[in-house]
């Protein structure tokens, strides 16, 4: 005889970074397993040193990172991360991130600007990950940046559930807080009872050129409780001047949802100040409720669990989100 | 003494698919030469032979295509073109595709669908492009799809200095014909001395469930001289649709801009009846006059020749582009 | 515990793409199962659009098309295919070209031509392909094109079995239409009761220069029964003008054989009126009897069947074709 | 002022190495240069060391080598010297291999074989080659196995001027020594006044099965002067044999022409003693007469100056060969 | 005519990031140029913004940053500049790492480490990076990371020219803080007059098992006057140690020699109470005097500019280094 | 039904190069399977012919090559069994090089050199061969040249285990050859009872300039039985010398061991008559005891047949050579 056969079999292991370890082992719990021990620590000049404690030879590996602050700290370590199990022997690695990092800079507005969104997805590649996890990426192209099988999930059946469990959809209109979100805002609309929609429309102050000011309402909101959306919520000025504006317009209430909150300084206590009854996100990033007169933060754990689950199974995920579709 | 020393120069080199080849003699003629002579035929099974009529080592080329009908034809033999550069030792290859075909495909709506828009961007890198020109992508990540320089114009200022030069813009309202256009619009609403916006909203038919009619204008558009635009037309049915939303909504006239004028049938019926004063378009694809009663097609060929002109002698496109920005 | 293990599996995937869906049908009923439900539509201005009816998630795909007319259109689409396979997580992808497209183009004539059998392989390299299956390439060269395994099979026994079964071999002579030929048919000659060769030499008319003339033939015709072959037959110009060669030559009956009958217009009449007794090819390009006199098709996919089977259970290959070597 | 501007200018280099530096030399003085000076010796273990005695950073470089025995350890050493270029910051590779080695290796016969020719082609690649030069490849399909510019040039001209100027046309036969080269005796019958044409046919002995005889011609040389010919001869059994199968056919005489002379044991023998009148071959491959009866060696360095010029100066190199095409 | 000829010219462009801004604009003036205007800024969440003042556009680029803390950050900046001269069509970009990060991870130590020095070279080479240029490498084979041209720059006569000038060779002896480095103290030796050798050695604690105690030193030291070199210093807890032994063994003096001064916490304050003399460094990383005893900081900035300028013009890099050898 | 669903299996299978069957043969006995009949031979002209004697579609494929004389030669077959397991659709191709080529040249000592031990990667990269298996590589970082799993097996617990099973440790002292080796030292110092060290420093002679005199032995030698160890030993020279340079210091024995013997000419007759007591090696390189004195050859074969089983099975190759760190 020449050669030996045996039956093959597939391992799933998940590994977390260090910037969000309470979410990777959410994940791991709701997948009835345990984390890969990893040792991850910092050389004195900030150089990251990992190694793994156990053998990822021929496993399906998937790494969670959350792209929160230091982020290009937090990106690196991932990358060195996918580099260990590629010379470790993984046999799939699967790069997840619930908050894709750059996701803004998907274009070049002039002629000399990086496309950093592609240049992440380029760096995991260069790195060895084999395919890619988000969480609602800043545009759907996105996935287009990466050369390899991209499942991107979506949060909007988490928060609208939430929305739908707490409050009266009769007097509901949906908001976009400016012409670049309209659309999700019509997807949004649809799944919350056929709601009306709304905008903030940017104009020029007449006296300032150049200068942007959010201050005109498209569509009716007097009376009416909004629900004001965004994929992502940095340090709230944008979002937080519209729910001055949908105020000043008449609404009656505001409720701000968004998958991503970042909320950089100073997001916190604009929010807490800004007029908003309750302000709704997830678990992609960190959170914290201290500090936080009125945010609730929804996990995003089970979802990621049951993609990596099917995708472990070759299952569909799909199924996942097709739901609002 | 070793090896030989010598100036270098540079050889610009223009050549064109046989699929509008109007548009690239005028970008040549907009650059003082000739194009470069091209044995094109198709075999009686339809593969495309292609052959240059003189060497192109050492030149810096440039591969203008249309792609109009048929559509795929047209970017094989792109393809084939470039391919054949590229044995030929050209020096650097660029790719000029005034419509980018395919960009309507640029995202995953479910799990099972390929990314046509990427693909386009791998095609073309794997026949061997080292950039690519392009004018008024579907999206502007699509930018991100290649892994190059890409030069992405704008044919906005010359769709708006001819409307500035014909219509008083007074009374305009710059109007997009659905939720995805709002942002571009608004761009145009800037351009257009700061005209008002509005959009037209689909909401589902109570009647029919999952039915999608356009009916509903959010903003002000009665007794208004309303500028409808879109990047490109194809049936001409939402377009078609969203003129007569309009003028029910009281608007005194609509004037029709996009930069593509696909114009599949019935385009051209429902456009010449559906009571639009005027449709203004481009020749990025190739286009005629006959038949329709107001089509106005300006040419794209000096912005097309003003960017190989800057390519070759390494000047900068941004300035091309950036008035409106 | 960290991590999880299962046993794996393997699936098997055949999709079609719409040139030719027969074929790719009955090779999913000699193996058993059915097409994976595809939808392949064309939008108006001919971009297609393409989504699988299941999920393809870890599955060992593969991808018939037959690359008739229109050629660029079929090529794009299974292009297409692999993509959406790709980004749908499948295992491995294999492309079925049962009639490798530009095949004839397979080497630069001149300086300044392309090599688009090379390009095409490029192309499925770049889409995501990850192996190919094709039948009687233009030239065994074309292997070396991909990067990859390349399952070359052959449909000379299929045609060999047909004419040991109708014809005697005693009187048979194998014929080559020209000079390019002669070892191919060789292996044909082998193969027919070591039968006698002859073929069809091009020399220059003396009187018209550069005007080159199909009629001399190499090797004893007179009396004999002739099997012309070709690896392909697109407007039969050439082997009706080699039948006509050789009756003048004294050949008491000609019979043609060859894999892929391209039939480009004005085959049919050529071929009917040619003289020949029969015409035998096969369906790796759709065919119909219908308007033919004496034409006859041989189905391939059992040798397509046997070949997806064998690749999937990692079986050999080679045995499928050997039997000729 | 941000940045410095400089007119660049090109520099030509070229290198050769170990196994035929007589060819190299020749082509520097056609070229009115002198070889960069290269150290390049072996290790005890036979490891090869190279390095270059001058600087070519931004350098257009030429990379000679012949592929005589031991051909492996010359391959590596232009792999070498290629890699040493690349790091050296060299602008451009051009591998020249005159005969390019594996050749015959250019498909697979059964299921496990190399196609040791686009290996080839890969490991150029693999080691910095941006173009290949090569002579008379073995199939010209080789060319697609390079994804870049391959100069195919043809030594024909070479030889059939020689016997143009030393042998009356009248009387002359092409012929090939077997099935596969009777296209390319063809092109050299159209070269040398249309001549006829005649190939030796190889059928089984009718004895011993599965055992290949070559003996039977096909065409007429009873009385002629044949000129046989091959793309190269190494042990020369079968150039010796079809010499013999000739003289048998009542052949006056035969002169045989090849343009790579690899004359492994016993060639020299075979071919002295097999009856040509004379054998023709050129320096692709190092060469001495010494020892031969009839051996006459043409030289190909002027062609590869005048590649290597045209190359440089971006010209064609397409009409250095085309004159028989 | 077909196309248009013109000179060519070559443009020089320095970028630099914002970790060290000083050292870039040393090498500027040290060419006689400015830098290129450059944006950067951070978003709230840290995610970078790079834009270019000027177009890029066929220049001959040079990206230098230092890569000090937060080295993670500064490495994307570099990247992120790296992407954007990419896509803003940059003619060859160079990437200068005067301290090459992670360059102590060059090797698995054990089964599921990175190897992270490789991924660095590889993440430059996605985002786009031509060549790379840094300073005393960690180990010489991080050259062979990176698959193209690495100019590996050496400080050592920079440090050992300020020794020569500042102490009397006649007393000195070099001596290696490890086992690791006794061959770089052996060039050392050989350039500072061949000076003898010493180096410390580090053995086990006899009552501490796997407890590594530097403690022994291996040659004579008793009177001597000792540099102390290594390539980088990061808390200077092993070098502050070897003081230590030295004294003890008699040195008469200790001055400190190191490329990178990375002089993490408590570096300063161990190395200004170790007892060393003087503790020499150069900027390749960003530097105060200030708080220190005796530290001399001496410039890499004409080392920097003249390698630039020899890259820039073709010249050889070589000559900047070899005086050493 | 769509699609098929079957388990899934492994095969392992083993193939040999020419250079040294009986290792590859022993490894399998250890394996308990057979090597898997392969066709190898030379061409009259040197080139490699290589044929599988079975199917390796879909298998787990291992090919061992010694790089011994003529070193390129093995390299090249191995090159081409890698690309014909690729074209056969081998699974997984793991190139195992017991003795890494060129492992020397994993630098440029100045600017016109190759890295050529990064070319060999290469070069196993563009056959296809997906990971390697190599024993003590002369520097660790070569691991870091190949992007994928490299597992660096090492000898010394073969040799250490040997020596102590053979020699006392008492009167032990460790020494390095050279400057470079002294790190590895420091290992084998620890391992054989934390013996001490030494090593041969190589001076100049103040004579003659620029040459290098091994000479003086720092570390205590007399009256001890020294233990002189090197990765490879080519020649024999320098350890030859190093023995002299031991036994004037005073000591009473010296053993030589090392994992690579390539014993080039005239290493026998220097190792044999230097007064070494034993020269321990193994049989990375074929080794014969025959014309030696005092040749201990050990065989790595159960260690290559180890890790081939933990690759196989994936299972953890890191415990295998854990043991010493």
């Amino acid at each position: 005889m020449t050669g030996k056969k045996v039956e093959s079999h597939k391992d799933l292991k998940v590994f977390s970074g260090r910037a969000h370890p309470e979410l990777a082992e959410q994940v791991a719990r709701e997948l009835g397993i345990e984390l890969v021990p990893t040792t991850a620590r910092d050389f004195a000049n900030g150089e990251i040193f990992i190694r793994f404690g156990e053998s990822v030879r021929g496993s399906d590996c998937f790494v969670i990172q959350s792209h929160a602050q230091p982020l290009n700290k937090w990106l690196m370590e991932q990358l060195i991360m996918i580099d260990a199990l590629k010379r470790g022997s993984a046999k799939r690695i699967t790069a997840i991130l619930p908050f894709y990092p750059y996701a803004r800079q998907d274009k070049k507005h002039r002629g000399r600007e990086p496309i950093s969104a592609r240049l992440v997805a380029d760096l995991l590649t260069a790195a060895g990950a084999d395919r890619i996890v988000s969480v609602d990426l800043h545009t759907d192209q996105i996935q287009g940046f990466f050369d390899g099988p991209v499942d991107h999930m979506h949060a909007m059946p988490i928060l609208t559930d939430y929305i739908k469990s707490k409050y009266s959809l009769d007097n509901l209109v949906v908001v976009s807080p400016d012409a670049g979100r309209v659309k999700t805002a019509e997807k949004w609309a649809n799944t919350l009872g056929d709601a009306p929609m709304a905008f903030v429309h940017k104009t020029r102050d007449i006296d300032a050129a150049n200068q942007v000011v959010s201050n005109r309402v498209v569509g009716e909101v007097e009376g009416k409780d909004c629900v004001l959306l965004d994929d992502m919520i940095d340090t709230g000025g944008t979002i937080a001047g519209a729910v001055g504006v949908l105020k000043d317009a008449g609404a009656r209430s505001v409720v701000i949802a968004c998958t991503h909150g970042v909320f950089s300084d100073p997001a916190r206590e604009r929010l807490s100040t800004c007029g908003a009854e309750e302000i709704i996100t997830t678990d992609t990033l960190p959170q914290s409720t201290e500090g936080w007169k009125n945010l609730t933060v929804l996990s995003i754990a089970p979802l990621l669990a049951r993609t990596i689950h099917e995708i472990f199974e070759n299952g569909s995920v799909t199924t996942l989100f097709e739901g609002q579709a």
